[in-house]
């Protein structure tokens, strides 16, 4: 990695952090630039535009999701245990990465759902490969012989997305102690329903 | 409802469909003011502050959604049936409301959740209320010996929570066509597994 891709990666850390706590919206070049303590016009020529900015950022939080939610789970035998890793590595996501103010993916959920352009396209398809990993995942558990046939992988990412997002909303917002153990119950009765009988 | 009541109530409505937008924190008493066509001094007059904007805004905003969500649902029998009619309100919240970015409580939640102070208390306040009042329900759906006594209603509240939120994911950002039939399913599936065997 040359100094370029080191500086470039440094930049895209703390525009990150940054974007969780203000959102993408308030993540502005000029306010980065304070952040730094680099030149507005040098960010500039980095990003090209704001929107660029937070391409690159949504861009940058996948990158380390990949490596630190879905990839160490690729080490668990698939099906079952593969699923499980992947659900407690999820649950720590928030807290693994650069962004004190809960996940970028989230937050950025709600702020460009109604907002046409690069930054939406890019979540969109983010969150569509996750989906679609998710379900990937579901459907070995079922040639493995964990899940019954009837399972739908689709339906599965689904409300597995659901328990990950109400875990989010009840441990950063509601401060719910409880929150972890309500998500590995609504998790076990995920797996409970698509378990094979034995 | 004298006059002044009724002007703040239409102050409100369209701040909160510009926070529906632009997140509360876009939400400035200088950006209202401009939207309305009314003096800035004057509508600091009617709210102090930003964030005395902000806590009536959401507070109106539950209102609405006491309103339209949880009170039609009272008019349907105690137990499963009155589950039912609250999942169908809900799931049609986000249209009903003069909300064109999606659900304000959603929005807030992320924008929120790592910022003290009065907006976010208020927040905490009505989420935790309509927790409880589904909980509630569910523990009239036990009374009624619709579910079997073993249902945790705090945990069906939760696992609820997380279907609404999914669903409101899928369908605003994800422009899924098949979110309400996902949700529908996810939903089916939580009453199948609450539900007194006969």
């Amino acid at each position: 990695m040359g100094k370029g891709e080191q500086t470039r990666g440094a930049i895209l850390e703390r525009a990150w952090a940054l974007a969780s706590q203000l959102g993408l919206e308030g993540l502005t070049i000029g306010r980065l630039a304070e952040e730094l303590d680099l030149s507005k016009s040098g960010l500039f020529a980095h990003f090209q535009s704001k929107e660029g900015l937070q391409v690159q950022t949504l861009e940058r939080a996948a990158e380390h999701f990949a490596e630190s939610v879905a990839k160490p789970a690729l080490a668990a035998p698939r099906g079952e245990p593969r699923l499980r890793a992947i659900f407690e590595n999820w649950l720590r996501w928030a807290q693994m990465a650069p962004q004190p103010g809960g996940c970028i993916f989230v937050a950025a959920a709600t702020e460009l759902d109604d907002r046409p352009g690069a930054a939406r396209d890019v979540l969109v398809k983010l969150q569509k490969e996750w989906l679609a990993f998710l379900a990937g995942c579901v459907r070995l558990a079922v040639q493995e012989g964990h899940f019954h046939r009837g399972v739908d992988p689709e339906q599965f990412a689904f409300d597995l997305y659901g328990v990950a997002l109400v875990w989010h909303f009840s441990t950063r917002l509601l401060r719910d102690r409880k929150a972890g153990v309500r998500a590995h119950r609504a998790f076990d009765a995920l797996l409970a329903a698509a378990r094979a009988r034995a």
